[in-house]
């Protein structure tokens, strides 16, 4: 595997690569990579010729007071997963390397971002979306591969992707789990032991509403009560937000018409977990 | 020459010309070609081996009340021309085709933005940017040539390009005048015979400036005011702004230090004129 620090070299691969008749596949991670990474890297080994995996802690996708100093971080343990993956390049710039002196553009996708996270979340999505475009320039890459445990991010990346007319398939990935339900995430390494049990709780109220939308369930109100009261059980557990939504618009509806998206935001403790499911009517 | 209107035609074709290892050449314009244009033409023809002209009024760029729908276009002398030129492919897409239903993604380059037509366009680097990053997407050129007599469209250009590692060398091409001064540009066909006369105050005021600094002015004040009282000679003109800066920061400067950015602004009649002279100190 090949280790790239610096953009220019990481450029001149990709040109000379897909000149050559590869089809490139990019995986793009902040790192500490748990199982529901590698599923995407599996699936990227399965989707081209070649797989970029970039590790880069983007300082610009978190506000003032969030966790970016904190944001677990484990190189060496990274490499050596990504190696046995056999990914073809490990992408990891430094922070001057992808923020030099002066930087001050950036992308953002203007609807998608006023719901679900983006309206807790001022600025978040704007780092994200910038440093996506940055890294699509950066790897050139015939596809990308997302996580759909951060659903919003996924639309809106597919969003500026298709806005900004990049020539690059967007794929979104399964959540992956614990074996007791928990979506993967690096940041429930933020949780002591009584907290684990709590966070918990996400996953219930989403099997919960599903059976009820399964027993026939498509009035808005009833679900979001359930999801509710399921995570009001549990005191460790606060919620930001339980939405029922249009799964590419994001706008809220009050039925399941046709798809919904249920996606809901819980801080426990001090971590703030996300989780969604999709229902089709 | 190749007319192209299909975004996904231009794609094709610069990915097969990319790895023959050609060396491609944009130059976007809003068409209604003048002699500035084609002095950009004949640059881009020296600096690689392709040639793409792309020709699309970008209504994005244009703020309510501006002149979107009278802004002149006649394709069909603009594409004999091209054909004189030897370009290689004339990109022409419709609106539906860069703005499809749904569209909601820009780019923005934050501080550049603050300062001279920034300040009195609000939205419109906004435009220029997000579309030029389109273009680099669709056309996927090595270099890309700009006129400067919109000096902070190339400067913001050239910062969104660098900001989002896009791996395109952005050149700047001077001023072209008409014989007696008058920066070319298509808005000038606004201009009546008397409003015509008027507009060469822009010129003439910028030569009185340039003129101050050759005897060894360094202060701002005296230079803008010189400058204002030329164009207040002139009951048809209006001056929006005039600004004496730092040609990459574009932050205002009180004196010439070393290299300073004369810019200005003024109607004349319906037309908002442009023009800019460099000093080097």
């Amino acid at each position: 595997m090949k280790v790239i620090e610096k953009v220019s070299e990481m450029q001149n691969w990709s040109e000379r690569e897909r000149c050559a008749g590869k089809r490139i596949v990019l995986v793009p991670t902040m790192g500490f990579l748990h199982e529901g990474h590698l599923s995407l890297v599996r699936e990227g080994r399965k989707r081209g010729d070649l797989l970029v995996v970039s590790l880069f802690v983007n300082p610009k996708q978190f506000a003032p007071g969030e966790d970016y100093k904190n944001y677990p971080r484990d190189l060496e343990r990274d490499r050596k997963l990504l190696e046995r993956e056999s990914a073809d390049v490990l992408l990891r710039p430094s922070v001057e390397e992808v923020y030099p002196e002066g930087h001050q553009t950036h992308v953002e996708v203007e609807r998608l971002d006023q719901f679900l996270c983006g309206a807790f979340r001022p600025g978040h999505f704007r780092g994200v979306v910038t440093m996506v475009a940055k890294l699509f320039n950066i790897v050139r890459p015939h596809v990308a591969i997302f996580g759909l445990k951060d659903y919003q991010q996924f639309q809106m990346i597919r969003r500026m992707t298709a806005d900004l007319n990049f020539d690059i398939e967007v794929v979104g990935h399964p959540i992956v789990r614990e074996t007791d339900g928990l979506a993967m995430s690096s940041r429930n390494t933020y949780l002591n032991e009584p907290e684990r049990g709590a966070a918990l709780c996400l996953y219930r109220s989403l099997r919960k509403a599903e059976s009820l939308v399964r027993r026939g369930e498509r009035q808005g109100k009833p679900i979001l009560d359930a999801v509710r009261q399921e995570i009001g059980k549990i005191s460790l557990a606060r919620i930001e937000y339980v939405h029922l939504c249009h799964p590419s618009s994001l706008e809220e509806v009050e039925k399941i018409d046709d798809e919904a998206l249920l996606a809901l935001a819980v801080w426990i403790g001090k971590a703030r977990l996300i989780d969604n499911t999709i229902f089709k009517a």
